[in-house]
């Protein structure tokens, strides 16, 4: 089997998936969790999230340090992260979230390397259209991550969220949005190792999709059915969008009764979709 | 070869090995970097840390929310995690700085889980000893962590870092005192994923130390010649005490030229020396 190489969405980091390694592991299946381009270890704060005081202003406007940070930035950084990880062998990449449009192109670009594409409850578009066109969909009419962000991403680079308020209220929409199912402990701890920050660049990104680039990797998508981040109906239409693209190779699809965040919520399960995808 | 277990030190988490992991799987050690007790997803953060406006006096007063951690709690989370990621059998356990006792204290008790225990310039008391009271000795007397610590632990139950100033003076002498070889902007991003409280319950519990017990264990120390937070004396003087208790299983050292965080500063090197341990 192939070892697995898992991304995060957008504000998380390799650290949401620690509850899941462990059972990766047990089954003996090898895993490396990754810090995408703009996160974890490789994120860059704006200032007026470590500034005193408070600046409600300027999470408005400041301008993201990852403003910079491109669709062909974060597939180069994943890229270069299977190739170390597998060692030029192909590896399956498990792609929460934001993290489905840098999966997909780089499994467009060097199909080689990606042995199976697993796109957890994340965006999966279609050849040649953004992400973040996807946001404007009726699909994603009632997510309840977009009435969360700060500001205008054409003018700051960034989605993002305002992780110093101590507004009790948005501070409970924002568990609503990602962590519905989780411990609220848990939740609160996971809300500490967010960064503000998701580079606009990732969801703006477009990818030409061919038959013998990603239409040549399997596929699977994991739906995840109470996902108020990005909707149930909006998975679907990414799969059936695929599917009606390329029908010689289909997405196999696993559902699971779960919120945006099954890595925190259900690591065992979420573990046990994984598992046997090779 | 045995699965590798990384465990992270105080204020850090899973996701500081982030740059460690890929070489190891890479050279086919499969490794899992867990949570300590009190940190990343088992965090709890003190309400200054979140609230607004920033209360500098709350900083020195606030009982942690970890404060009822100890060395007890601590060990049996490691030891669960051993047992899940080993399947029962035996893991090597890779601790940094302050989950040294908490490796000792899970090697004494199931020597049988630990193949083998390798201290990344970490605290490994002697018999009987806090790891505390090591801090008091005149070989950690110009260590650069005590005097960022805030408040008093028999007070507040934690070793607190003032993670919310802007005081950049302060933010300097974090960087000095853990990440002094670190790229500045890797080491940005590190200390924005740190949380503030250290249990002190982990540093005050005491082991008893036997020959069947930890006395039994294959060990390493590794240690980092230019540390700032746990010296090199005090490293010397830990792998002294040892051999001096235990002569007929004495420790293999093997030495870095690195600051406090070699998992930042250098993981490919720090890789090559924790491959081969088996």
């Amino acid at each position: 089997m192939s070892t697995l190489v898992l991304v995060h969405g957008f504000w998380h980091g390799s650290w949401c998936w620690s509850e899941v390694v462990p059972h990766l592991a047990a089954a003996g299946r090898p895993s490396v969790a990754v810090d995408m381009a703009g996160h974890g270890l490789h994120a860059r704060r704006p200032q007026w999230f470590t500034g005193q005081p408070y600046n409600r202003e300027a999470v408005g406007t400041e301008v993201s340090p990852l403003a910079d940070v491109s669709l062909d930035a974060a597939t180069e950084l994943l890229t270069s992260q299977i190739k170390r990880i597998g060692g030029g062998e192909p590896v399956t990449v498990v792609a929460h979230s934001a993290a489905g449009p840098v999966l997909t192109r780089t499994a467009q670009e060097t199909p080689g390397l990606v042995a199976h594409a697993v796109y957890l409850t994340a965006y999966m578009p279609a050849s040649g259209v953004s992400a973040a066109a996807y946001t404007r969909l009726p699909e994603a009419a009632d997510d309840r991550v977009a009435p969360l962000l700060q500001g205008d991403p054409a003018r700051t680079g960034a989605l993002r969220l305002d992780l110093a308020t101590d507004d009790a209220a948005y501070r409970r929409r924002l568990y609503e949005a990602f962590y519905g199912d989780v411990d609220p402990v848990l939740a609160d701890a996971a809300t500490g190792l967010l960064t503000p920050d998701g580079p606009i660049g990732i969801m703006l990104g477009t990818t030409t999709l061919t038959r013998d680039g990603w239409g040549s990797v399997r596929r699977t998508y994991i739906t995840c059915t109470r996902d108020m981040a990005v909707r149930p109906s909006l998975q679907a239409r990414f799969i059936a969008e695929a599917d009606a693209a390329f029908p010689d190779n289909p997405i196999s699809v696993v559902a699971l009764d779960a919120s945006h965040s099954p890595f925190l919520s259900m690591p065992g399960e979420l573990a046990d979709v994984i598992i046997p995808l090779g």
